[in-house]
This record gives structure tokens, C-alpha cells and sequence, in this order.
């Protein structure tokens, strides 16, 4: 029987994670060199390595017998639990009213975009999940590039704005931000306010790696910003390592009241509640507790650690430019400057710099421009630096905290090995690039 | 600020559940007789009141250190469970690579329609989430009512699809049937497939009371009739009593392959995959187990022992007519032949006769006919025989089988008092009804 399948389902493309996870698969098949036993330098992945806090898993642990339907926006201990998070930790005032609970902040934002009318603008590069979210609902949306220092332009965002016919903009604002790392100041968030106050923008501010923020005293949440006019997302997915559990959250903005009966329609005829033990072990991740203060300190001191290592190795190579992290655990690199190099081995896009570079002997994962909403000739890559053993490191890193430049750089060498042998195999591939025209790479392309 | 929302969310209803829920609370505030402690005779809910199997508990609180990302189609261990599952309980070889989790069947079936281009056939009385899914999904539909045996009809089936412009159409069947608890057998299964075969219907099967069916013998799959045009759908919810859980599956049809990466691709686009601990649990409720099958028998024979007196104490009411439930926990009871002293107490909708069950002094949770996507005017309703405490009566059962009909009847009466009490109840107000125009229910509709 031959089935048929909606226009707009097959008008997407396949996120990332997945094309990604598949290509490799099927890498491991075709190696050239089958002796070769090494499987990847893994810096595609966007997953923290550490282990869920054991706070956490005692929770769900005890929660197993809880087999009953939630109510739809969340239970009320989890709705209450995040919102004296929220004042803890980001200085909001939020009504447990205003918090949903979903299956992932993915679904959420999702979600979001079902019930919201008007135009999308989507700053790039951008973590690839938006895009085919915006494509299969068939919204409208207009790109914004940004320019050399990777952040939105208020001045761009507001010439696209007058340039859209919608009476609603949907601006979705990922803060701090994937893939470059980069956190959005108190004055660079008020500056695009004005536009968005001025032009009636809604803001979806994608919060997800908040709590990462190296000087955690850094962050600001756009929720305090513009409290009348954005949604926040977050969750547990990156701030506690839980990924797999699948829970994030929305905050409604203030004053908003009709649209959240309209958003629990929507979840109620989608998919009903939340995990209930999820929900319920999700309170001991929200709740205020030594246990979760130290974990978040500790993670975000070494993935400041590992950045900080990645920004300087990837930029101490020739012709690698990179953004110097201050949250996540992602920069971009940038190889552009190779482009005629890799124009002449015939590598005429990211994707296949991306092929090129996971073949042996370099073997390195990343993630490439395309995949970032960049132009498919733009040959820059996102570089996450989570590729150890991550209980391992944070007992190590418990037991003996690196104290200056010199105890952090032997701290990587120490813990995180494929780290610091990937950026060198990346530093090899450029250097045969340019100097021997590649021969391995050749004998891949051929 | 003021948010536009897009006009198909706006256009659709509040799940039943969800409905229901808000209505009772708000019932409550409202009550003429504050001093009135009592609660509800609970025949609206459809949750399985049992405890979630030890086995599959144990197995979630062993596994809540599993804090990363499932792959998007669920774990192998999983899906080569499911297949096991169905190959003992349903006489179904299933290659695990046809099977796909997610998060609910409801949330499946939503992706289902999602993907599946064509116009859907809803057989009435039905659950009442598929039509919030379709008018979402904009989808084009005809409603399929069933007749006096409230099973669909091949001819009618038939005559409707030769109506039907659309190239492909979508069949929802749901067997075991809700709101009736009935059952389709294996003949009539096949007579709706030479129907699906000659019109190119493709069924989506929603099979999640599966497990419940009182002779288990009697269960056939319309994946076993139809292989090469059904989607079949079942879960945890029901049959573990772990709606809670959110952790259904999809068996899509036999040689197809293209789209189960289309689906793949939806699924990653909206949610990545199912809760990572949850799916581990969930391998413990697939596989072939003493423990799992002696809590199936109990719980189904618990089950049949309720329906079994729930349908003969309502039949046994003057004017009231009732299916007979050979599955689930629910049964449709039709109050149509009181309709003339309905009207005359100004009860002219199901949706009315609801409300004036719940006030006092009758206290009657019911689900009425404009939730089971009948007419506004049709006096039906589901009856949901679960208000009992689930744990002590399985034990009970354990401790004491019932042996005869006098066994059994008296088994409901020690076990089950509400459901004994609320259909006297029922009974009461429709005595009231016709003796003597209802004061108690006039004084509420003033």
C-alpha cells in the first residue's frame, strides 16, 4: 500500500542531531581504513556530560509509584518550585500561574509557535531545531544575520521589522546562545526591547543554557527585561543534565491571560500532561537545595575550564577565528579563511568540510554551517567541548580545583584528552590542506 | 500587550478531560449547599484506578540515572520488547523497526494525522480527542455514526467513502471501544477491511484497551486483519495504569519504508524522543513476565466483575439502556426515552443533563453525549466504573476470587460502594425527574 504524506511534512529537513547521528552510522562502514578502531573526537554532540544530580534521581526514584494523569500546565509543587527558582537564581518575580510545564522546551517553543500568529525572525546562526519547527507550521519568517561580533543588530532587527506587513513579530532570542556561546548584556537586551516595544515584537527567549553562564552574575533573563511581552523557556535539559527526562518550561508574560487558556487547549489535545514521576523528581532540581547550587557550580567552572582551553587552541591555529565563550558549552569556529584551500580538494560546502573532516585519519565530529542556519558555503562549525568522562571529571575537579591559566590547561590535558588530541587533528586537516593537497581527504572525495 | 493567536486554535474545543475537570471545580464554589461535604460519584474519568505494576516501578527507580537523549524512534531494548509483547499477548510478528515510541498514543495519533495527507472517517460515539486533533490539524472530515449495535457499519462505511473525494482516507477505529466497551470481532474486522481494501482506507487502529478485554481470548488486532494498511497504537496507559507514565507506541504497517522516516523527522522536529527512564521502565511492562501477566488477569477480571454489575444495575433502571461492556472500564448508557421530562425541566442538551446530575444532592460525574461527539440533543453518556481504591481491591481479589454471579455482585458492594451508590443515584434523578419535576435540579437551573 502506498501512502500519502502532506506537502509540508516533506518539505522539512531532518534536525541535526539526527542527520547527524546517521552520517555517522554510516560512516563507520564505509572507512577506508577498517583496522582503524578509533571511533570519533566528538565535538558534535550538544549534551553535558555529566551525570543527572543525585538529588534528582533519588526523587524519581522514590516517585515511580506515581502512575496518575497531571494536570495539564504542570503539578502545582513543580509550578511553585520554579518560580522561587526563578527568583533565586535569575531575580524574577513570577506567579506560579504564568509557568507551563511540557515535555522539553523543544515542544514548548513548539507549542508556541502553534498558537502564536505572525512572522518569524530568526537571528542566525541558530541552533538548527527552529527551523523546521517554523517550516512544517508553515509560519512566515525572515532570517536576521548578524554581523562580525555574532549578535542581533537592534538597528537590523528594527529595518526588517518595518520592512513586515504582520501586525505580529515573533522574534525568537536564544540567550546565551547556541552555537556561539555568547551572552547577551543588560544594556544589549534593553537596546532590543525599544525596537520590539516600538514595532510590537513578542519576544521567545530560548533561557535553556541560563544557569551554564560562567559569571553566573552575568545573566540576565529578557523575562525582567521585557516582562510584558516575552515568553521564557528553560528546563532541565542543560542546567541539570537531563536531557533524556524531557521537561522544560514556558513563563507567560505578565498580564496574560487569555492566550494561557488557548496554550492549555493545545498541550490538553496534543499530548495531555508531562511525566508525572518526571514532574515530581523535577521538583528537587528546581528547589533551592546546597546539593543543586554546588552542581551548578562546579559544571559551570568546568565547562568554563574546557572552553576556555578550546577558545585558545582552535584560535592559536593559523587562519581559525572563534568566539570566546561566556556560557554553554559551544563556540564557533571559523574556517573561512581556508575557503580557496578547500575550494581547490573540491570541499564547496559545510556539509562536506563536515565529511571531510570525520573521515581517517582526523576523525573529528562537528557540526557544520549549514546546520546553523549559515549559508551552505560558509564554512563555519559549532565546537562543543563535553567529550570526557563527565563524573569522573567533576570528581577530580572537586578534589583538586585549578587555581590559575596554568593548573586549568593540565586540568584539560589531564581529564579531557580527546579535547585537546581533536583541535590538534583539526589543526593537522587545515595543515595538509594547505600544504599537501590532502591526500587522504582525496582519497574520500574521489 | 495584546497576542494575536492563529484562528484554527481558537476554532477547536477543550478536551472532555480537561472540560470536565474545570467544570467540577467550579462546581464546587457554586454549590447551593455549602454545609455539603461529599465529593462526586466519579463515573467521568477515564483512568485506570489500579497501581502501576511493582515490576515496572522497581525497574523506573533503578533506572533514573538515565539523564541522556533516547534515540528519536526509542531505545532498541524497548522496541524489541513491544515486539515480543505483541507477538504472546496479540499473535503479531512485528519487526521491532516498524514499532515507534512516543509520548502517549494520544500524542502519536496527533503525529499520525500530522504526516498523513487525506480525509478522516470518524466513527461516532468516539473519544473525544481525536476532534480537537483534526479541526487543529485542519484536516477534512465526515463523521461515520453507528447504528443501534453502535459499531460501524461496512455499507455505511462504504457509501461514505465512495463520497469521499480525497485519494487517501483515514479511518480512525478504535477496538476496544471507547465510550462503549465494546468489542469488534475477528469477522467484523475483516468486513471492514474488504471495505478499506476496495477504497483505499487507511485505519489508524487505537487498540489501548487492548489488554483489558474481559475474554482475552476474543481480542483481535486490525494489524493482524489489515497488516498492510493499519497503524496500529497501544501504550502503557491503560493496561499498566500508567497514563501517568506517557508511554505509548505506533506499529506502522507492513512494507513501508519511506515513511517511517518522514514520521522520524516530525517526531525530532517536535519532541526528540520519550523520557530516557521512562523508557527503561517500560521495558519491564512489555517483556513476558509472571508478575505482568497475573496483573493483567487481575485487573481485567476486576474490571469485568464492575462492568458486569454497572451494566445490569442501570439496565435494571426503568428508561435506561446500556452496552454491554466486553472491554475497557467504560460503558454508553442512553437516557434518550426520558428526553420528554427532560426538556420539560429545560434540560434540552447532554451537556445540561451533565450539569444537573453533579449538583446536589446527586453528586453525578458524568461524561455526557456532546464529549463522545454526539449530537448536543442525544441523552447518552459514559459510564466509567473505576471509583474505587484500586491497590486494597486488587488485593481483595487476590485474598478472594468470586466464585458466582451472588460472589461477584457482592464483591462490587464491599469494593466498590460509590459506584453501588451513584447509580442509585442516577436512578434517583430520573424518579425525580418524572414524579416530581425535580425541585432539587430546578432550584440550580433558575
Amino acid at each position: 500500500m502506498k501512502f500519502l504524506v502532506d506537502q509540508q511534512v516533506q518539505d522539512i529537513e531532518m534536525p541535526e542531531n539526527l542527520k547527524l547521528n546517521t552520517f555517522l552510522q554510516e560512516f563507520h562502514s564505509d572507512c577506508p581504513h577498517p583496522q582503524c578502531k578509533f571511533g570519533f573526537y566528538g565535538f558534535a554532540f550538544g549534551q553535558s556530560p555529566f551525570p543527572v544530580p543525585k538529588i534528582v534521581q533519588d526523587s524519581l526514584a522514590r516517585n515511580s509509584d506515581k502512575g496518575a494523569y497531571a494536570p495539564v500546565p504542570g503539578i502545582p509543587e513543580l509550578r511553585s518550585a520554579i518560580s522561587k527558582y526563578n527568583r533565586h537564581y535569575f531575580r524574577m518575580d513570577v506567579d506560579p500561574k504564568r509557568i507551563y510545564v511540557g515535555p522539553g522546551t523543544k515542544e514548548l517553543i513548539f507549542n508556541l509557535l502553534e498558537i502564536l500568529h505572525g512572522t518569524v525572525i530568526l537571528p542566525t546562526p541558530a541552533w538548527l531545531g527552529y527551523l523546521p519547527q517554523i517550516r512544517f507550521l508553515k509560519k512566515n519568517y525572515h532570517m536576521l544575520p548578524t554581523r562580525a561580533n555574532k549578535k542581533i543588530s537592534p538597528n537590523d532587527l528594527k529595518k526588517l521589522a518595518l520592512r513586515l506587513q504582520d501586525r505580529q513579530k515573533i522574534l525568537i532570542l536564544n540567550n546565551p546562545h547556541n552555537p556561539t556561546g555568547l551572552l547577551y548584556n543588560r544594556l544589549e537586551l534593553e537596546e532590543i526591547t525599544d525596537v520590539c516595544r516600538d514595532q510590537d515584537i513578542t519576544v521567545i527567549s530560548d533561557e535553556i543554557y541560563a544557569q551554564t553562564t560562567y559569571d553566573f552574575s552575568k545573566f540576565v533573563s529578557m523575562g525582567k527585561i521585557y516582562p510584558e511581552g516575552t515568553f521564557v523557556t528553560n528546563g532541565l535539559s542543560k542546567s541539570h543534565a537531563a536531557g533524556g527526562y524531557r521537561l522544560g518550561y514556558v513563563i507567560f508574560p505578565q498580564h496574560v491571560s487569555d492566550l494561557k487558556g488557548q496554550f492549555k487547549k493545545i498541550l490538553a489535545t496534543e499530548y495531555t500532561a508531562v511525566s508525572t514521576p518526571i514532574q515530581h523528581a523535577a521538583i528537587s532540581g528546581f528547589e533551592i537545595s546546597k546539593e543543586i547550587d554546588q552542581y551548578f557550580e562546579v559544571t559551570r567552572n568546568i565547562h568554563h575550564i574546557m572552553g576556555e582551553y578550546t577558545y585558545h587552541a582552535l584560535s592559536a591555529i593559523d587562519g581559525i577565528k572563534a568566539t570566546r565563550p561566556e556560557a554553554t558549552f559551544y563556540l564557533l569556529a571559523d574556517f573561512n579563511s581556508f575557503a580557496p584551500d578547500l575550494q581547490k580538494a573540491d570541499i564547496l560546502t559545510s556539509q562536506k568540510l563536515s565529511e571531510s573532516l570525520i573521515i581517517h585519519p582526523y576523525h573529528t565530529a562537528i557540526v557544520g554551517g549549514d546546520n546553523l542556519v549559515l549559508e551552505r558555503t560558509d564554512f563555519s562549525a559549532r565546537i562543543a567541548y563535553v567529550d570526557y568522562d563527565g563524573a569522573k571529571v567533576y570528581q577530580n575537579y572537586l578534589d583538586c580545583k585549578p587555581k590559575s591559566n596554568g593548573e586549568s590547561a593540565e586540568f584539560v590535558k589531564n581529564n579531557a584528552p580527546k579535547i585537546v588530541d581533536g583541535i590538534k587533528m583539526i589543526g593537522n586537516f587545515f595543515e595538509h590542506l594547505r600544504r599537501e593537497s590532502i591526500p587522504y581527504v582525496q582519497a574520500k572525495t574521489e
